[in-house]
């Protein structure tokens, strides 16, 4: 196998076969492959794309290129869930004591927050004590005992992924869907469980902006784990606007206890429910229905808000801030971002909450930025609400008073006062089996 | 300036400025842009073309790159001579001394041969003591005592493009139009001659397979050096057989001086009278059919052989071998190719043709390979030729016996015999001015 012929294959618009992309990825891992080779494939691809077979292929290749966990001795009920990436998206949160309390085997990996996106591994860190590394051991245990454990990724995970999404990001060839879907599917089946059900964000504070693009990157996914032997759904979400009204991590906490105690906003359950119920159909062989009515209950019955404190205890977090909020404390600064004029909020733009958030503290800027737990934004009125002039439409809060200037500049780019009611946007576009 | 978005950039088939262009040449040559970026913009360079601005500038971008030659103080008639490269393409050997008799000033550099096509410089040494490294001021002298001087390529000239080209060549980027065309072109601008003269092989023996292709690149070609103030033409010219019927160094030097003798075969005469016509034409300021009556009459009164009895001797070779060609001596192996059954010649492949004569020790597998110059193929029956059973087609020569059956081989694959006649080909496809 020569790097060159696959390049030259490629570029010609040839499916690759399963022995080159296999060698090409395991070559490349080990540093025989130089990067100005594969960069330069990286680029055939974004302008030819890939077959589902060779996608299924390099997924594949990617996952087994480094460390796979065995979740078998879990039984057969593991399921993942992953987001493609959001502004207020703390529906793990959520879904994960919904699906362990229903029945479910939630043994998950997660991401730290980079950019305008959060990461649950972030969010979960806002409890003092919460440990999100735990040995292969103690996940294994505590998944044996709730049902349940969320913990960062392991750096071992596909590491041929890791290398490449490294190259593509200096390159300009992310935004490819067989790219894309590779890299995220990688990671997920190197992750051992049997069943995946996948968030596709779709808007403007998304990788993918459009429902099309969102659509054909969820079904490359699920195309992908079924192919791979794995149970796979995918929804597409709108990420047009912040889920949910809270955006930073201890905030979300909150949130995302609001709904566990039966309250909340809507979007977020709504979400959190369709997410949650999918995983049930898929680990515990349910029809929709079924699912649907049992996620329903045991959010209803508070099962789903026991399963959490337990899950939050067990993996040493302080599990009292669950039940009493007010410990998580505030911000020491607020400040007020107000409606320009009167009319009818039209848009609250995700992406530049988001980054409001990030300048805030509540994300990071580079891979090396300190998260402040509290700093972030209480989004107050949503699209459709009707505002006057000078009321405020969301509160910014961090612990950094140079910060708030700069982050409600970018806030204030978030809003849009139009003089007519604006009518409601799609919340869940699609859900792909 | 950040490579990124240049690659961004390209890939979404926007138009390169001027700034962007030179900057990441300059980067990229000092070494602060890392290959990985380089190849990945190539291959969106690849799929989504330059326009003739881009072309333009990235061409005086990397002839600018490095050292430049200054022949303004050798007058307003200089001229260079450049093909893309054939099997048997000896030319330069009879247009120098033409051009340079007719009063055109020829100061040129050349390059060596790789793979299956030869290189001027190898020819030219041939001759014993023939130099073809002088210092810039030998060089400027005795271009001003005989209006002809051919040295080999100077390392220092146009670095971006040596690097750039050894990138492309290890990544599948090569063929594509603006970047062969200012490839070319860079080498041409830097080394200074006032008018361009280009032979734009094209067929079976060339890296142009088609008169489409090789028509878009001679137009590219001529645009460039339009656009940065020099007098450019080209012609396309066939490679699907060799030219001439000698293919290896002593063997094509004898040849070409038939041809300056008043002899030699009509393809290689016809050739060289276009492209040296052209040459006077640019450089003479003559019209098309003046400048043709000047070179013919130039080759035909002898001035052209005696010009190239003078070059030879002045650059330090023995011009008694041109006077008698017996000198150079016969490769100490000879087998003949035959003929495999009774009908008329209808193909004598150029790139096999090549290869064979590569292997007999005519040419170089790699840049360490060592020639021996009387090593080569002389083609007895060309295409249109009647052939008997088991007549001999070819002549194989090498001094080295165990070349011989795997240079036959290759050879043998050359040759196609058809039943009934075939027509003549095209030998100049177009001339572009």
């Amino acid at each position: 196998m020569r790097m060159y012929d696959i390049i030259e294959k490629k570029k010609h618009g040839e499916e690759l076969c399963r022995d080159e992309i296999y060698e090409m990825i395991r070559l490349y891992t080990e540093g025989s492959i130089p990067d100005y080779q594969m960069s330069a494939l990286m680029m055939a691809i974004y302008f030819r794309g890939m077959s589902a077979t060779e996608t299924s292929f390099l997924t594949d290749a990617m996952a087994t290129s480094g460390d796979t966990v065995d979740l078998s001795a879990l039984g057969d009920r593991t399921v993942d869930k992953h987001s493609t990436g959001g502004v207020g998206d703390k529906t793990t949160l959520v879904v994960a004591p919904i699906v362990a309390a229903a029945g479910g085997t939630v043994a998950k990996m997660s991401g730290r927050g980079l950019g305008h996106t959060g990461g649950t591994v972030d969010k979960l860190e806002s409890f003092p004590g919460f440990r999100t590394s735990l040995s292969p051991e103690e996940f294994s245990d505590q998944v044996k005992k709730c049902g349940l454990a969320v913990i960062g990724q392991s750096k071992d995970l596909a590491p041929a992924d890791k290398k490449l999404y490294a190259l593509r990001d200096v390159t300009a060839t992310v935004d490819s869907i067989p790219l894309i879907a590779s890299s995220i599917m990688s990671k997920k089946l190197a992750a051992g469980t049997r069943s995946i059900v996948l968030d596709v964000k779709c808007g403007l504070g998304a990788f993918m902006n459009t429902p099309e693009k969102a659509r054909a990157l969820a079904e490359a996914m699920v195309g992908i784990g079924k192919s791979r032997g794995r149970q796979t759904a995918a929804i597409i979400s709108n990420m047009d606007i912040p889920l949910g009204r809270a955006v930073g991590n201890s905030l979300e906490v909150c949130e995302a206890i609001d709904v566990l105690q039966g309250g909340g906003p809507d979007d977020l359950r709504e979400v959190a429910l369709t997410l949650a119920s999918l995983m049930l159909e898929l680990s515990l062989k349910l029809d929709g229905d079924e699912a649907r009515a049992l996620a329903l209950d045991t959010l209803e019955s508070g099962r789903a808000f026991e399963k959490f404190c337990t899950w939050i205890e067990l993996q040493g977090g302080d599990a009292s801030y669950a039940r009493d909020r007010s410990k998580f404390g505030k911000a020491k600064y607020t400040r007020e971002l107000s409606a320009e004029k009167d009319g009818y909020l039209a848009s609250c733009n995700a992406e530049r909450i988001g980054i409001a958030a990030m300048k805030l503290g509540a994300g990071r800027e580079t891979k090396e930025s300190v998260i402040d737990p509290r700093a972030g934004i209480i989004i107050l009125k949503k699209p459709g609400d009707k505002v006057r002039a000078g009321e405020p439409v969301a509160l910014l809060m961090t612990d950094t008073e140079d910060k708030l200037d700069g982050a409600l500049a970018t806030a204030a780019e978030a809003i849009e006062i139009s003089d007519t009611p604006v009518t409601d946007t799609t919340l869940i576009y699609e859900i792909i089996r």
